[in-house]
């Protein structure tokens, strides 16, 4: 692969090229890793990369790969830059003949992503989305239970998404992150929602298999002077009478990275918690509730095959995330081979993922400033 | 102390009497236990009673009671009805000059509790509402810690109470707290917000030391046939800016009580659960999260004086609720002695809690049911 | 019941009233509380006592008792006085007619509890030991789960008792319980396994269903200058070929009392631990672990009877320690009404336990400053 | 780096390849991955290696990797075969001129062990063992707040480490792990002590920074028809008049991977469990118990350079195994280099742990067989 931004000091940059080695399937060959033409050549050659193959920008670096032979040349690009540049690159790439694997949010605001599904159906490429926390095994356990029907009619979702680092002004420190995720010009219009609250929405569709159809929001900037939100809370409502309740928090005072969904339906509850990413409960109203653990032999084939490590043996983020790289090659090579995908490769985020993603983010943010309690949320 | 309410196989009446048994402060002397005169007498004989303090109906009660001599007589009615006799047996008990401990919600409607308040202003009696929760040593400690600044100001407060016991359609199994729980003629107009809600909004105002000013609601009833809400999810907006989230359900499958609430302010933020009742967190940005616990030597005056058992010997709801009898006995005491209350006796919720609490349940069923989003929270 | 300590200031004696006035089954009419008499005298006032019937010391109160008609006297004596007394005071009143109550270690050695054995069986009095951590319905329910073959042959028990109270000098501190627990003249020949570790054996000897034959021992006086333990390890081994774990300590800082059992058999596992005592875990080889709570519907019928409130209203020490008093009360009223004991009144500890943990202590003591591995835990 | 056995379908050699590769630092270049000439060729061209660099046994690859020129060759073996290969093995490496990254126990017994200390000191190479557990970066924060003196001086350590999946004759089954760790002539005198009670062992002499000096065991092959213990307890003395307890199991059904550790000094404790590995516990005697997390900005500069996701992103088992590799890593670069270890490099267990390891096995065995109890543990 080659990876457009995530050059030194990036934090999401390092994660996905760890993520990208674990399963020895991927090979990082190029990059573009900053706009500062010494800091990106720095970056690739700390990461061991051939001069030549560390790009100034990612214009150079798609020419010149797509010049190479087609068994040398890099398969895909990994779009880790600010979001602003999501789109740009993306559609780039595709243009050029290469599969994208792309940080969320998809793309800037919902106009982007609508155009870029179109540039994905017409270059035929392979577009997939980094919603880590569905790379989690017991979150695919999960999924596949209420699919199953084992909770019964789901009738309420829980989501919450807490974090606590933007709870004073830390973009007024040192702090690049923030920096650039509180400002409009780079993160699109929403800080919490965008980066986090967006996570929260995903996980409650990819479990739940129902589509949000309305929403309720009341979003906040509780720090002073900022110009996006971080902090908000959103009423849901499902396809099929279920009801929800999406909560996310970047001021929430010493929560780490607490996103945690509960599923109710008619027959079972089911809870799951990222910060213990190993446990994924199933409640009921007469047996007692059980704890299922990955690695469990009683887990499903897609939980299994997205498992490293025996029961016990701790698995963790850079696991769930090295999943939907892993996923993401799988399909690759089940195209090269003109096979089906893998049990693996089938379930990675793609394009969908990232339409509703950024419908659900321009949603929020009118809802939150409209004095109507519910608005649609419109298929796109 | 009497009793009116509680007969034979009704749960909360029996709770009552353990906890104002159990630090040794409360007799209980009389009760007009049952509408039926035949389980009433059986009900009082099991009890140990004196048969002729066993009344038929509460106004008998009442009447024989206050013609007593002073020191031979209850010194206070515990009411454990049905939602819809809460109002007029306190009146009337009040009226005949006992002071008066009421299961909660206070009364079957908002304009009763306000009548309520002007018959307690007016009797100069004392009025205790068991807002049981508030018992607990360490709820209390977390109110003073937010009212001593420690979390510095108050941004956001997210309070959730889910049940799962009325699932399904519990109310044509013979359980009769189902059956009058969701009956409009006796809980009320609302099951889930009036019965467990309306908790979850005291314990919010309670810690958080804030008014809620503003509310934004959409209850359900999930399961079919019911005319009362089985669940329900509000946001909220507090005094001086905070917000917040109140979620309660009574279909939450395999949730038993589940009471938490979590508050986070500009420099801390805590989390108690009432199912883990012996432990406070209080987390911090830049330290270790700090895991307080019940007896702890550290600990307030006010938590201290609510606590029997050392360290590491749990205690539990059955405490928690003797904590509100036991500083509802307090109070008499004091009066009867022309003296201050003492630290345990002077946090007991009364008539403020009793209002407030019928005015939050009426809101919530009333911005449920608009287009409207916001809705004022008055003062009454 | 009549009481023999448990004057102003005392723990102990405060927890026992507690417990027993929970389920309004047992009134305390008289008491002996301490050998200074003004102090006996507030102590009794302040519990409202009759003034006649607080006594100086307990063989008065044994004697007036006595003299009185049958249906005004007490019915039993608890014992609540540091260890040295217990035997005495049981021997007098047993001998003198009432049935005994008795907090543990039940005498001072082993010699004393044979002999009150002896005792026991010749006046044919009832005899309780307030083993209260048997109170617990999931101890209970463990114990039954174990007896019915669910786990299969046990193979493994792991019994832990850390506390960290006695770190530090307590004694040299105005400690009260630090002081006679670690005074050799009054606690007998061992502190920690004396005061903890005999209800670690006792627990493990209660769910297991199996007895101690043989123990390795190595206790330590961690905080310089006591003469007796304050930590100890024991490795244990049972009838049938299982073997186990005893870990008890006053040392351990920070641990408040944490009482935890695992139990291992060849088919599964379970786990309880005294400071969550709501949560029994079940674990098995091939499904998920199962979390079953206190009230749960599932529970048998012993659980059952011995709990108050429903799931999720968390039940603590004083309700476990309310079973042991109602269990002792149940089987006084069954002898006195001439038939069997009811399901809450058949598990009690008795004077068969008592001699088991005397014998506990004493051998642990002796393994300890043994260079023998193995010493034999003797039938008595 | 080069690798021997880990070939299809073995566990630990596919942990190892994971574990190197995160940080991109090491690259995996050839192999002897069987002793089955096709099955070595099969898994080492799956790895994507050259098929001249897929060895058939590991005497060939020393030969013909030494032949290479040097900056094309190999720069370290990892051995990942079963134990008794352990030795010859890394013998044959050392003495071929590569450093040796082994996976534990370091060799078959201790005699071998002690021989191989000897080739390491006259070879001059570097010798890694992949003692795991020392890898997370809380237990490194616990080797050196107790090194600091934060918990005062050390009285007790409770180590243990119970495993529940040989409590069914595995070894009938086709569980191919289960055979050779059951096996005296593949696995060494130990089955249990041998496979994780010497990680337990090695884990409280290096968190808390004493060595141990005397045993006193009991060990057990519950499971019949075993020749070596599935199961151990074990007392422990420590240098300095700290005592101890390690229990370690594989017969615990329904435990996983319970690795966990306790340690208690005169003026705090602390707590980690290798199941919930981002959370470290400090407990005091007067304030309460704190949590600290992986990632915390209060973390020493070791943990912090063992850590590569934020806070709340969990880290897990293959993230520990990695700091191994990358700490071996950076000794190899930093002698290339001719200079000091960085922070993250001078933190790898070594052949120091061998020889204790393999001296804790022997003695646990011997210990547990001999009717003495206590048996020192010689310094060798």
């Amino acid at each position: 692969m080659g990876m457009v931004g995530g050059g030194e000091g990036a934090f999401i940059g390092e994660i996905h090229r760890m993520a990208a080695a674990i399963d020895g399937q991927i090979e990082l060959v190029c990059g573009a890793f900053s706009s500062e033409p010494a800091k990106a050549l720095r970056s690739g050659l700390a990461l061991g990369l051939d001069e030549h193959r560390v790009y100034p920008d990612y214009s150079t670096m798609l020419a010149s790969e797509a010049a190479l032979p087609e068994n040398e040349r890099m398969q895909f690009v990994a779009i880790v830059t600010p979001n602003h540049l999501h789109f740009p690159v993306a559609e780039a790439a595709l243009q050029a003949g290469f599969h994208v694997l792309s940080d969320k949010p998809a793309t800037f605001d919902l106009a982007e992503a609508l155009e870029l599904r179109a540039v994905v159906e017409q270059t035929g490429q392979l577009y997939g989305l980094t919603h880590t926390y569905n790379g989690y095994p017991l979150v695919k356990e999960a999924k596949e239970r209420v699919a199953r029907g084992e909770l019964g009619t789901i009738r309420k979702v829980v989501v919450e998404y807490p974090q606590g680092w933007l709870a004073d002004r830390q973009e007024d420190a040192d702090n690049k992150q923030a920096q650039w995720r509180l400002d409009p010009t780079r993160a699109g219009i929403s800080s919490c929602m965008g980066d986090i609250g967006v996570h929260a929405a995903n996980l409650a569709e990819y479990i739940s298999g129902l589509q949000i159809t309305e929403m309720c929001a009341d979003l906040t900037a509780f720090v002073e002077g900022r110009d996006l939100d971080d902090d908000g809370s959103v009423l849901l409502r499902f396809e099929g009478g279920a009801k929800g309740l999406l909560h996310s928090s970047q001021v929430c005072v010493g929560e780490e990275n607490g996103l945690k969904i509960r599923v109710y339906g008619s027959l079972g509850g089911l809870e799951w918690s990222q910060q213990e990413p190993n446990t994924l409960w199933l409640k009921w109203p007469d047996r007692p509730a059980e704890m299922l653990r990955t690695g469990g032999p009683y887990l499903g084939e897609l939980a299994s095959a997205n498992t490293r490590t025996p029961m016990g043996h701790p698995e963790g983020y850079l696991e769930a995330f090295a999943n939907i790289y892993t996923a993401f090659a799988g399909q690759i090579r089940a195209r090269e081979q003109n096979t089906d995908p893998d049990v693996r490769s089938r379930d990675c985020p793609g394009i969908a993922e990232a339409v509703r993603g950024m419908a659900f983010i321009e949603l929020a943010v009118t809802a939150s400033a409209s004095d109507t309690k519910w608005h649609r949320f419109e298929q796109h």
